[in-house]
């Protein structure tokens, strides 16, 4: 989406250079730093670290990185070698592991001496792919905010909410929660988002306002305690959120706090949906909340807060005390019962297993 | 309670300076700083702009703030006019406007001579009563503690979850849900507490934290958004949380936020209990989400968070970009029907009319 008046995707590959480049989202929304990856090491670094993050950016991201890695050493052993650092960075982002075992499977079947090219016009396949996964996740999901519109009074806002970045900068572009509502903004309809911080990253703080604003949308920032109360009074249309893994039978794996926002909307009578590409349904997995690993992520994270100081400078400032350690889960899931609807590139689905494999028969004979 | 070795309230006349003298909350948990409150003005500040907060301590340094402007003007209109003064500086604290009230109805019996003298002795008496109170919290939520001990392993300790800051900073001393803990540390229960950040203001990371760590609680520091995981998980075996104001029907205003952990308390079967001191239940409310107005407050509270860089001075940083604007809701009501009892000095209550009514027969003849 726009940066400025320039179109930017959040990852593409810059010809000139023969480089991979990224906005390095570390530093947003106070500086906008573009950044190259220069080999495996820091395609690995870049995702565990969170240079770049969401689940599709991560898939995309690890495209590339195999290609890279190609371009040194087109063996299998180099290959194999670079799925395994790839893959062990980030547990939970199922795209992590579809996009390499893609890569992986069109590259094998090769000879060496033809992997490196292959694999970069795989990588741009992945990537394109998945703008238009987004797009079409905007355009089903559009659909859901226009009924809500035409409930208003000409001229009133539809209020959402959404929590973390499900933002273009968590895909290659048009994100997944966020493109319903670039979408609508598209389409003239008046719009509003709640944008929870997303503590302890603060990605909504940083990344979703950022979008916001980068785009014209209007919108408030709300601690992630906020929205409770919003939803009790009125405030929340709906609430559109994004998921980096969801089960067979429609529980949704996101960031820490979704299942508390989603329990809200249900207590409230407040649609709750979730947007995501067919790439992270895992159809290996029924119950998530028992069978999901919660990866649990350093507690500094907790303890320590990033931002701009009055200088201009960046910083962390200590919360605590010393001495009180934290803790860390990163992700929740929030079970289907609490979903009202998936939103995915083909069309909005029931969270149930019968809803999904209306959508994707295909996956009835493989069940 | 302890601050290092010695033992401290969080308020107090010295006799000596012929001062009041608080804990500056503002800078825990990185600087422990005792300043003296000099006239009216400042205790308006100290209470508007939460150098002291928590209802009950609110209520303590108002009783105060009227007997130091006794001595300065003991006059009836000297007298309304601090009343006034007072209140208007935190709308929700129901025990504001009740401690004022108190003082008033003494002094105004007075003659002008003698009102100095008995507005100090007022306040030491709603001081000490105060205190009190939460003892006696403390000794009932204690056999809460002791009940579900009962059901763990020898040594296995009781996992408690806390929101924002109802300890002894937020009181005179003991708090109002920390009370139950220190009383069940002291009778030698292993406990282990999850202390909620608490955004905006991080009550929780600050102050919580800070007071657990003095007095050797296990505790960890957790993000809001992680406290539903947790439970779903049988990581909390109970909630307590304070509140700010209490409905006579048993809706529970408190820290925004409360709601959503009441919410994942219910939906995992995890029992929600709030401590509070009489003083806090509003007789005149019954419905919390429809009658209570939530102080909205400053938006910088959402888009800067306050800590201590690593050279060990304090600065806040700005965590979202410029031009985005916050909404900052400060309290949330939770339906008594998410309440599993309410802890008061004289016992726990069922969170309904006819459970508090129980407890408090006298106010059956004033309904």
């Amino acid at each position: 989406m726009k940066v400025g008046n320039t179109h930017y995707r959040s990852i593409w590959f810059d010809a000139e250079k023969a480089k991979v480049m990224i906005i390095d989202q570390r530093w947003l929304p106070h500086e906008f730093r573009v950044v190259e990856l220069d080999g495996l090491d820091e395609f690995a670094t870049a995702i565990r670290d969170m240079w770049v993050r969401g689940a599709p950016l991560i898939g995309a991201t690890a495209a590339y990185g195999i290609a890279i890695e190609m371009q040194r050493n087109a063996s299998d052993e180099a290959l194999d070698n670079a799925w395994e650092r790839l893959n062990e960075t980030r547990p939970t982002a199922v795209n992590l592991r579809w996009a390499l075992d893609e890569m992986r499977k069109v590259l094998s079947a090769l000879p060496e001496s033809e992997r490196a090219r292959a694999a970069f016009r795989k990588a741009e396949e992945i990537n394109d792919a998945d703008v238009e996964t987004n797009r079409m996740i905007g355009v089903h999901g559009l659909e859901i905010i226009k009924k809500i519109a035409a409930t208003k009074k000409s001229g009133e806002a539809v209020n959402i909410l959404t929590h973390c970045n499900a933002g273009w900068l968590a895909t290659v572009d048009w994100g997944t929660a966020t493109s319903p509502m670039y979408h609508a903004a598209a389409a003239g309809i008046p719009l509003h988002v709640w944008v929870d911080e997303t503590r302890p990253r603060n990605q909504g703080a940083q990344l979703t306002s950022w979008e916001m604003n980068s785009h014209g949308i209007p919108h408030h920032l709300i601690v992630d305690n906020a929205g409770g109360h919003l939803m009790q009074h009125g405030e929340v249309d709906l609430v559109i959120v994004g998921t980096d893994r969801t089960t067979a039978s429609g529980d949704v794996c996101n960031k820490i706090g979704t299942y508390l926002k989603a329990l809200a909307a249900h207590d409230n009578n407040v649609p709750f949906y979730v947007a995501l590409p067919s790439s992270t349904i895992d159809w290996t997995v029924d119950d998530g909340v028992r069978e999901i690993p919660i990866e649990e992520r350093d507690d500094r994270e907790v303890t320590h807060v990033f931002g701009r100081l009055e200088d201009g400078s960046v910083a962390s400032v200590q919360i605590s005390p010393d001495g009180t350690p934290g803790g860390n889960p990163a992700f929740d899931v929030t079970p289907a019962r609490l979903v009202t609807g998936l939103i995915t590139e083909r069309g909005v689905a029931e969270a149930t297993r019968e809803g999904l494999l209306e959508l994707f028969p295909e996956r009835r004979d493989a069940a």
